[in-house]
């Protein structure tokens, strides 16, 4: 079958932009990848975007967006996931090239938190869980992930601080990260010290809202431009798996079976095994979800993924990097878009400039893009071709 | 290249459910359009909805339908392109499909308008416009239409009372339908009286918004199970077409650009003419919305689609039946299920069993799903073949 190559890669500075327009942040990215691809020429757009809605009072951003960036009349929609609305609009992208019906697909991810602050955006946020039977009573996602963590170390027999690994990786790779939205890595007692915000998640355990988009454009082999001089890169693998929306509906809440199904879905399609990924870039909104993602993936047994942010595993140079560039918590976790940074990352990484974050050698990148406590998951294995 | 079959169908009624929970109502369709495929087992799911966000409080719909209709693990995502959000679902169904790596796709439209009253259902369909220029100002969906048909009333000089046949056609069909919102034909003098929405467009020129859901399954003709025993029809075309979304920014707003672009190419995909069109679906979210969508697909000059409803040519034994089940006028409008609820009626009247909305001998079926002012149109062309 038809390969679908990603092309063009492009992206925004993740922070806090109150004076940059939703569609101004998308248009930089998209303008971006479109040049990083040599110019081709998008016949479809897929906008990933979770809250827009309700956070600027404004659906229906495919024609917006298409509009707006200089492709007036094309084919565009939005895809919505929750969090994991980047990586479904990578997905549908995927879908489309393979189809043959288009070309060359535009698939953007954008959000805008700030145009919201305080309990609009929790309420926002909460409309991604089951509305009937959880926002409904209060519960929030950093509640919900609360709920997981606790449950996690008490089970696991977790000592103090045992999550402490995952932002303090998270945070050392942002730091050579020009995107990112914290770029200076943290040392242990700061993580001990953070403030609770809703206990055990503390300060850092939870990814921040930011604003962002990233944009890649995907195409097949024959059409690239003669302008394209970068190290060719395939979607080797798309897979998306669903579980409960509500966390009181599963059998077996630390199980995240929807992010271990996806992934061995997307290794059988790849055709490769587990320990060909070379770097993991997984969803921690939380650094719970981090730990449970590891150990869904199969890069830990279970109650131990914990241990592979102590021991130097995740880290750049250990056994299976994770959050190469940041991750959620340090790049920061602009909603919809996050999914399309993880595709825009990875690529970085195969194409071998990533500095400081970068990964020696890598030819096989996963990507997890989640909605909710893995209720969602979307996962794409990016392979470096030549 | 694989055909596409359109192998289930299934529908609520069109109304006001107050007690039926947005998940219920898609649970029905979906249940409905699965036994009428024989038992197919959809691997994924492709919502349609255009404001659940914002008048339920729920995101998410992807994961939460399929757990809730026992379809829990499968790939599902919402798709939203405004009004058109239930077209371009079943395109993204019909990309699946056609890409190879989905066997059988489940294409639901839901919405329930109910979960909210009054001025919220006004600024949750605001969201839908350009929220920075349009929505600000104060100007709604139904003010978007009454500058264009008190545009269009002047510049074509169309007698008072010009448009009252979109309303009274639509009135006369719905009297058939049983899942109908309101299944009583009108006469003219109702229209004449009725009050003022936002002059010019009145009461009967504006589509009631209204709850339901429907359902479309989606295969390639070698997995039809043995049960099966509809008339094979396939989509003959499906594409889409974008303008700007504020009216402002459009250089001639009564041309309905999108609508004639994708019409078009909808004809050259299946290799028809216009005039072997047997009924047209379009999207008479507002009266002058289905005289222009007439004129933009060719079926009547600029400035006399409005004629059309005048002599008798969009009645069910007219030159082009229209609103053949009511269309949104007397079916209702359910936001992003509106779309569905179009492939499912094209499926009725081509497996011949529309009842008294029957049109004799159809083949072609033509349906076209707008978001706002053919901001976003998706075309289908559904064809019986055999």
């Amino acid at each position: 079958m038809t390969d679908v190559i990603l092309a063009g890669i492009g992206q925004t500075e993740v922070g806090e932009h109150w004076g940059i327009a939703l569609r101004d942040l998308a248009l930089t990215a998209i303008r971006q990848a479109q040049a990083d691809s040599g110019g081709l020429e998008p016949g479809a757009l897929f906008v990933g975007n979770m809250l827009a809605p309700n956070l600027s009072n404004q659906a229906h951003l495919g024609v917006l967006l298409a509009d707006h960036c200089g492709l007036r009349g094309i084919e565009a929609v939005t895809v919505e996931a929750a969090g994991a609305s980047g990586g479904a609009a990578l997905r549908q992208g995927y879908l489309a090239i393979k189809s043959g019906l288009v070309d060359v697909a535009l698939v953007v991810g954008v959000e805008k938190f700030t145009d919201q602050v305080g309990a609009g955006v929790d309420a926002a946020v909460a409309t991604t869980s089951d509305s009937d039977f959880e926002a409904v009573q209060g519960l929030t996602a950093t509640g919900q992930a609360a709920l997981l963590m606790r449950r996690y170390l008490h089970e696991f027999h977790v000592p103090a601080g045992g999550l402490a690994g995952f932002p303090l990786v998270a945070h050392a790779n942002g730091a050579g990260n020009p995107n990112a939205m914290f770029r200076k890595a943290i040392k242990p007692e700061v993580y001990s010290k953070a403030e609770m915000l809703s206990d055990p998640v503390n300060l850092f355990d939870a990814a921040p809202h930011a604003d962002g988009a990233a944009a890649v454009i995907l195409t097949r082999a024959d059409l690239l431009p003669k302008e394209f001089s970068h190290p060719l890169i395939k979607i080797a693998a798309s897979t998306v798996s669903t579980d409960t929306l509500a966390l009181h509906d599963r059998h077996d809440p630390l199980g995240f079976w929807a992010a271990r199904e996806s992934v061995e879905a997307a290794l059988h399609k790849a055709g490769i095994a587990l320990e060909q990924v070379n770097f993991f870039e997984y969803h921690d909104a939380f650094s719970l979800y981090a730990a449970l993602s590891l150990e869904a993936a199969g890069f830990a047994a279970r109650g131990e993924g914990w241990k592979l942010a102590e021991d130097g595993s995740i880290a750049l140079k250990g056994r299976i990097p994770c959050a190469t560039l940041g991750g959620l918590k340090a790049r920061g976790f602009p909603g919809g878009a996050t999914g399309v940074y993880q595709a825009v990352e990875a690529a970085l990484q195969l194409r071998g400039v990533a500095g400081s974050c970068q990964v020696a050698g890598a030819t096989f990148g996963l990507i997890q893009s989640l909605g909710g406590p893995a209720s969602t998951s979307v996962v794409h294995i990016l392979e470096k071709i030549g």
